[in-house]
């Protein structure tokens, strides 16, 4: 994710990374070289009777722009259910340490096994939907015990979350919380399987392919005729008009496919790796462990993965 | 559901399957044959007086457009609600297990009965959406004891869930859990039943039929009529962009239909197959039981169901 | 509602059922008579120095599609809240008698009692919101006891769901359940309380009033003056265009303003009936009690009540 | 609110109550004026090159109509929320009124007096929704022992369902109600806090103001130009339809500024009397106390307050 | 915010503060500049055939008006939500203290402590947000040996609500309320967690970079060259009419961006102190503590921050 700091609005507009402006230089050659095309031709196709005008371009073009508004709200719905499921994330590991503080201010094991535990599910999450290996991780921070039993899992992130169960399970069976408290801790254990399960669910199931087809078949059609129809009222104009509105259809087509994903680590997309280094300063904070991990900041373009 | 590899923009254009070409490839005939007739007979009915221009057909088409898009976004809705139905699903499958395994560790008869039944309440639920016979999967996953009592049932899958709720039951009379935890898994219990209860309502209740009704016949009449309107300006060019704008209103129209009952089996529903299987998965490796079914992959048309 | 079986898209467009057209085939009648005036009257008008264009009824035409598909996202909303509200009710009755029948597997009396008073629950909200006489229901469905307070109090369908919370009330009374059970299904009445209470919403607040007076007012004068501005370019094809234009404004605003009020009987509305079965059907299977009463199907026009 | 009967869609159209005519009357009347100037002063102007043409008046027109939609999307959705939380008031006072009966059928006194402060909850929101003095009906609904505490509070409505909370505790204290038991009937005071506190949010956090300036400007410099670019192609109906387009858009603007603030009086706004006095009815209802308050109707124009 | 009262609608258009409009002012007088220019060399371009004509930028124009409703739309959510959260911080700290005062009538300590803690919780949030310094506030609220241990962490509103939690603990601990109760407090402190969380969630994730981008550089180039577009239709007319289309688009440009943080302190976010200042009044009232703080009011140009 781009994390711009306050900027001219002029030397924005000259603003390179960030933008999908590099995913989109290809076809935006191929429409000046069109245009270029349209305005040396012109004169030529249009004796063979050939004629293109831009009024029925108008109307497709509004309507592409309607369905494109339709695709990038799709999209964009995504990366923000996406970022609110990982905000519960953080939100849900507070919770459920503040309440074994609460409930046993003076075991510091217990609280530390389990923020330890709950800062691994995060990270394992992470690798899980970047589809990364979490074993240097999952050494890093899980005791031996369980390590063994959560590396050798085909689903190692519902894994952990079975084995903070489990823990939990434990205090109950020594008498340390009642049944009413259990419950309490395991309906917050059900909303990190609700993170676990929403996440996996944006990650496996895109928006319909035919949605993303159909738009890109008309946008690119759309851009490549364009010139044609501009051509006899514009003239030498062709290129530079044809070629902005271009850059308009394309780039909304670029960015919704780029956040259609929001797991990935393009410049629009959710910057896990900053999210669970905070999910890790909180719990350790929460334990008063020091020295906490610092903040992930954001690269010299302004990138924060 | 289509599940399409990472794959060139420019090959991604030729693609057949997984859009809704095939869908519409007759009226997309008949459009260019209705754009033959206008550019033959044109000079012809001119010459009577009859006459159409593309002012009327823009306002139109954008607003048909502007209605398509309020219909897509209906049909989408549907869509994203169900995948989030059977997200659900997973999800509370996942918790009630963990909560069995967490209060009664060392219970394993109690943690696969019910392991067992609510894999079944999966395939059972496909079963009812798909109006296909869940006897296999009854047979290859249900006990004889409850078998009986579900295969002859009018409503099978919810008599699944009243079993899994008698076997909860049974742990609290026989005093394994207490009213508290009854109570917490009972509410786990109430969430498979919104699935279900969900799911059989966007399966029984479709868009208002009337949506369909108007928004086709104005999509199919504007673009039959489309040609003439265009013939005036583009002569020869006419079928090239009545064809075009054609494709664009008649592949959302057939999208929007697609989508609006997202249990089918056609490329743009959801994989119940690979849903379930997921669900069998989690639940059996949670049991540690092996060997795990292999989750479904795409077959070579990318076509998950 | 109309439950419209697979058809061919090319007989589709010749229906007549289940569509709007039946309500505005006046207007749209009115509409050829306005373009026959038109074409007639149009070169005596001109002389008189009387000119309408097309352009801004362009102009006038997009902004009234935007507003109708504000208006029809309104109206749709509240169809889609009311079938889900009755959705929650059958679902929450299956989660009350699981309870009941987990919690008191052999008490077949109170079984049966909760299952009956859940049945006319849901016949007397549809009573209340179709407002006819909940009579027959009422003495079908219910003990003599209760009957009686029932039938004589200005709100029926509260006082049943009263009775029921007395009954549950009866069973802690009794020590046959305990609090926290008692408050788990005191739970599932509130959800059944505000299935009641939002229905009752839907019901007594239109979308404002002024929404469909300003939109109507626009929509209807537009269709009236679009024959004159259509006829200096379209000539003899004039009521052609004018009525196609017509039907498409028309007929999104006669389907917004009936499904305005999701709970009548109209072709769009919801099918009250046929869900009340459904219940009770639902609500017999469970209790075992046989014969269950046959869902209601939709009549030879598709329409189901 | 104007509750209108069934009226036939003709006379419907020349309604003048309920709709927001009244208030834009003089906007459209110097819409006219400036029309008639524009008619007279036509040919004078051009000669001095002074040219104004409709296209770019209908980008201009489609984009004030892309934004209204917005807003009246924003305006409306406020309406709908504060509807639905004076519903949950009605539905939460059965519930927790539902609970008191069940658990203590025979405390009569109790029943009444929460009965009595919860009836007055919703009075007392409303006078502080509609910035009116409450006094007459705390005296006439509250017992002088809790009225003296509550006149004299600048937060009255919050200091009555403080009272509500301390005549549950009373009730933990004498041990008529278990811990379980109080917490639920808490939690839904807890859901009369949420009413309380979202109704004050949409009170005193109008949308932002910029909104609205930027869009009443807009419409109306759109307004006052139109003519003048409607007359070179219009003519004698330059006033006709720029006074159309004018109600079209200007309507539109002042519906959206009428919903805003959903408490006030005005013909769209929430009739909180009506539904206070509903609730109060409930309430005593549900006591067996007679007669019930009589249902308030709409005046002779429709409006209901 | 701006908090205007009531006022005259054409004086309202001359208004200054609270608008947009001193941020455009020089990108608007830009738009001058060039379509000053525009007039000026229109005929000297002209010859050297460049043209530029209106109809591709009105395709454009309602494009860019569809992209920039999309991006208000994202930038107004965020707002809703901010305010939904902060009006939940009030609803909960109502309910904490009230149920304390239900539970614990007479123990005016632990009453006081907490509605101290609380207070400081929102005004310690509000530092966070607007990255300003706590110290003034937390020195003016917290005791002594809290403060301590608040002021040197580096997450301090965090470690406000794990004091309250510990509050709440030693409540327990002491047996002054049982675990059903302190599972039920324990509740409504998620829930000021899930405040915090969707806080900091809404302030570290802007929405994506590249909307904004591609939005602004189309925006400004569109309004850049409207004025030769519409130079050869309106002659002197033109700085006008592209001043006026400008305005509506970099307006609405410019507000989505202000929305974006509602955090900040410009003319359209929240009013946190003021908000603040509400939570401390509503806490002290509750507590019978006098005198109230004064209600913030807004200046004379009518800010509320």
């Amino acid at each position: 994710m781009v994390i711009r700091p306050a900027q001219h609005w002029f030397l924005r507009l000259l603003d390179w990374h960030g933008s999908v402006l590099s995913k989109i230089t290809f076809r935006l050659s191929l429409n000046i070289f069109m245009s270029i095309i349209a305005v040396i031709s012109y004169q030529w196709y249009e004796q063979l009777g050939i004629h293109l005008t831009i009024a029925p371009f108008s109307l497709l073009g509004i309507a592409i722009a309607i369905f494109l508004g339709f695709r990038n709200n799709a999209s964009y719905s995504r990366l923000v259910e996406a970022r609110t499921l990982w905000g519960t994330l953080l939100i849900q590991q507070r919770n459920i340490l503040r309440s074994i503080k609460t409930l046993l201010p003076n075991d510091k094991i217990y609280q530390k096994e389990i923020g330890q535990l709950l800062i691994t599910f995060g990270w394992c999450l992470k690798h899980e939907l970047r589809k990364t290996n979490p074993a240097v991780d999952l050494y890093r921070l899980l005791p031996l015990s369980i390590l063994e039993d959560v590396i050798k899992s085909p689903l190692p992130t519902n894994r952990i979350l079975l084995h903070i169960g489990l823990k939990i399970g434990e205090l109950r069976d020594k008498h340390l919380i009642s049944d009413v408290i259990f419950q309490g801790i395991n309906k917050d254990l059900n909303t990190l399987s609700d993170v676990l399960g929403g996440c996996e669910r944006i990650s496996n199931t895109p928006i319909p392919f035919a949605y993303t087809l159909i738009l890109q078949r008309t946008v690119y059609l759309f851009c490549t005729l364009l010139p044609f129809a501009l051509v006899s009222d514009l003239h030498y104009m062709t290129p530079l008009v044809s070629v902005f509105v271009s850059y308009t259809f394309l780039a909304w087509d670029a960015l919704a496919e780029e956040l259609e994903d929001p797991f990935g680590i393009s410049a629009n997309d959710l910057p896990l790796n900053a999210i669970c280094t905070a999910i890790e300063r909180n719990t350790l904070e929460m334990l008063d462990i020091k020295p906490l991990p610092r903040p992930i900041k954001p690269d010299k373009y302004f990138n924060l993965l």
